[in-house]
C-alpha cells in the first residue's frame, strides 16, 4: 500500500503502534504535543514538531521570511492548543545546492521576528542540504501548569463548543500571516480552563472529529453560528461550510463548560479584540457529528479538511 | 552568495547572530546540544536536533530500518556528548509520494528498537510530503545534572585529548549502524568529568578544532596514537590521517585532567570493553593545531571532514 492511499492519521496510527510508551509521559502521539514529566514543580514540559515544504506547505516565490515565520508559527499554534507557553525552539533546515545565503538569512529574520514576540529561544538546529527544495522542521520545547493543561480527550456532555477569530480570510495570506493564539489560550486558562482545545489546521470538521474521538464524544454545530465573513455567507451554504471547513486558519477549537464560555465570550474580546464565538454543544452520541443549516436541517459533517499526501484541498499552497 | 561557498559553519555562524538568546539559555547554538533551565531540581534539560536525508547521509537503497535507526542514533551521539541521558524524541517524516507504507513502518521499527536500548520514548512528531526524498527530522530532549554537563569550551592546557573505539572500519556500515556512546558519556562523567566533548560526525581533526576554538586553546596529537585498524597503519601516514580524520565516526573525543584520564582510560575498557585512547594534549597557544607524525614531525593538521554543502568526501553516503 502507498502512504498517499492510507493517508496522514492512518500512517500515524500505524506507526504509533510500533512506540513503546515509556514512563514519564503523560500523552504521547495523538494531541497538538506531548505532555512529559520532567519539567519544574508543578508543570508538564510540552514537546511539538511540524515542518513544512516547498511546494507543500508554501511557494517558491514565498519570501524567506514568511516561511521561516510559518514554521514557527504552526509550532506555537500546538503549543497554545495545550494551554502552554513555549519556550525553546530547534531548527532543522533543509536547503537546495545553489540557494543563496540572503534566503536563510530571511528565514532566521521570520523565525527571530516572531520568536521574539512571544519571549522564546531558538537554541539550535541543524542546516543539511536537500535533495528536493526548502524544508524546515521546527521543535518547539514549552511548559504548562499541570492543572492547565488541555488534551483533546476532555470534552462532555453539555460543552459548549467555541472558536477564535475569523474562519476565512485571504488564503493566499493567512497561512503565512496568522498569529498564534497563545494569549487566547493563556486566557481560555485561566478562566476557563477548557475540557478540550486543538488548534484548527486539518479543518474546523476534521478538526473537532478529532476531538469527539479523543473524548469519545459527538457533537452539534449550527451552520449560523460558524464565524465567517458577511460575503462568504451571503453565497450560500456550500460557501459557508467550503470556508470554514478548510484548512491551516490555525484558530483555536475549544471545548468548555456552559458558564466558562459566557464569561468568556464577553472576556476575551474585551480583553485580546479577539472574538470568541459558540458554534455548537458536545453531545453525548459519539456517532453524531452533525451541523444545522440554515433551514434548520440537520447534516453530517462535510469533509473539507487539508489532506496531506492526498491530492485533494491543499489550503496551505495557495 | 550561495550556500555551498559559505559552507555550513560560516552559514551557522551568520545565522545564529540573527536570534536573540534568552533568559535560561544556558548554551544556545554552538554545541552538540543546546543547554537549558526549565528542568528538574539541579538538572538541565538538553535539547538536539538533527536530520537525516536520502541521496545526502543515506543511498535510497538503504533499508527504513537503519534509516530509522540511524536517524535517532545522531541525535544520541549529541546528547551523549554533553553528557546526558536522553529522555524523549519527536519525529518529522517527510516522503515523497508513492512510498510504500511499509517503509515508513520499517523506519519507526528502527527508531522504536534503538529508543528502547535506551530508554526513551518517540512522544510525537509529523509526517508531510517530501518534494524531495524522504528525509526524517528528530528532535531529542534530554537531562543532566548540572555539575556533569560537559561543553565544548571548558578544555584546559594540559589535558589530555582521548577517543573512544576504533576510527575507521567499514566505512559503509559504520555510519548506519553505529552504537551511540551515551554509556561511555555516562561513566566519563562520574570519574572525569570531561573538561570539554564532543561526538565526531565532521572528523576528529575539524572536531577537535571546534573544541579548540570554543576553548581558546590549541591541540597537539601523535599520529601513532590516534586508534586505527592495524592494516591502515601499515600503509602509511596519508592513510592514517583520512582514515582518522573522516567524518560520521560518532565516537566520542574528550579533554580530560591527566589523572581522569589515566583512571578512564583503564576503567572504560573494563566497564563497557570500550577502549579509550589518549591521542594527544590541549596546549595554551590556540594557533597551535599540530599533529605529529611518524618520523616526529611536525605538521598542521590535514582538512579531511565531512563537507555538509561542499562537494569534497562525504562519509555517510558510501
Amino acid at each position: 500500500m502507498r502512504i498517499e492511499e492510507l493517508g496522514e492519521f492512518g500512517l500515524i496510527g500505524a506507526l504509533s503502534r510500533l512506540l513503546p510508551s515509556g514512563e514519564g509521559v503523560v500523552k504521547g502521539i495523538g494531541d497538538d504535543a506531548a505532555v512529559v514529566g520532567g519539567g519544574k514543580r508543578g508543570r508538564y514540559l510540552l514537546i511539538a514538531a511540524d515542518s513544512i515544504a516547498e511546494g507543500v506547505h508554501f511557494r517558491s516565490r514565498v519570501s524567506g521570511r514568511r516561511v521561516g515565520r510559518k514554521a514557527l508559527a504552526v509550532n506555537l499554534s500546538d503549543i497554545a492548543a495545550m494551554g502552554g507557553v513555549p519556550l525553546w525552539a530547534v531548527v532543522s533546515l533543509g536547503l537546495p545546492a545553489g540557494r543563496s545565503v540572503e534566503y536563510c538569512r530571511e528565514i532566521y529574520r521570520g523565525l527571530a521576528e516572531l520568536s521574539g514576540e512571544y519571549s522564546l529561544s531558538v537554541v539550535g538546529g541543524d542546516t543539511f542540504r536537500s535533495p528536493g527544495g526548502a524544508m524546515i522542521s521546527v521543535t518547539v520545547v514549552g511548559e504548562v501548569e499541570k492543572s492547565r493543561c488541555v488534551l483533546r480527550s476532555g470534552a462532555r456532555p453539555g460543552d459548549v463548543i467555541c472558536v477564535t477569530g475569523t474562519l476565512g480570510g485571504p488564503p493566499r495570506e493567512k497561512h503565512l500571516n496568522f498569529t498564534p493564539r497563545l494569549r487566547e489560550a493563556r486566557l481560555l486558562g485561566e478562566f476557563g480552563p477548557p475540557t478540550a482545545m486543538i488548534d484548527i489546521s486539518d479543518g474546523l470538521f476534521a478538526d473537532l472529529a478529532h476531538i469527539c474521538r479523543a473524548s469519545g464524544v459527538g457533537a452539534v454545530i449550527g451552520e449560523d453560528s460558524l464565524p465567517v465573513p458577511g460575503p462568504v455567507r451571503r453565497r450560500g451554504t456550500a460557501a459557508v461550510l467550503r470556508t470554514a471547513g478548510r484548512g491551516e486558519e490555525f484558530e483555536l477549537l475549544a471545548c468548555l463548560p456552559p458558564l466558562s464560555a459566557e464569561v468568556l465570550c464577553r472576556e476575551l474580546p474585551a480583553e485580546l479584540t479577539t472574538p470568541l464565538t459558540p458554534i455548537g454543544r458536545i453531545v453525548a452520541d459519539p456517532s453524531r457529528l452533525e451541523l444545522i443549516d440554515r433551514r434548520g436541517a440537520p447534516r453530517p459533517f462535510p469533509d473539507t479538511g487539508y489532506r496531506h499526501f492526498g491530492v485533494g484541498p491543499t489550503q496551505g499552497i495557495e
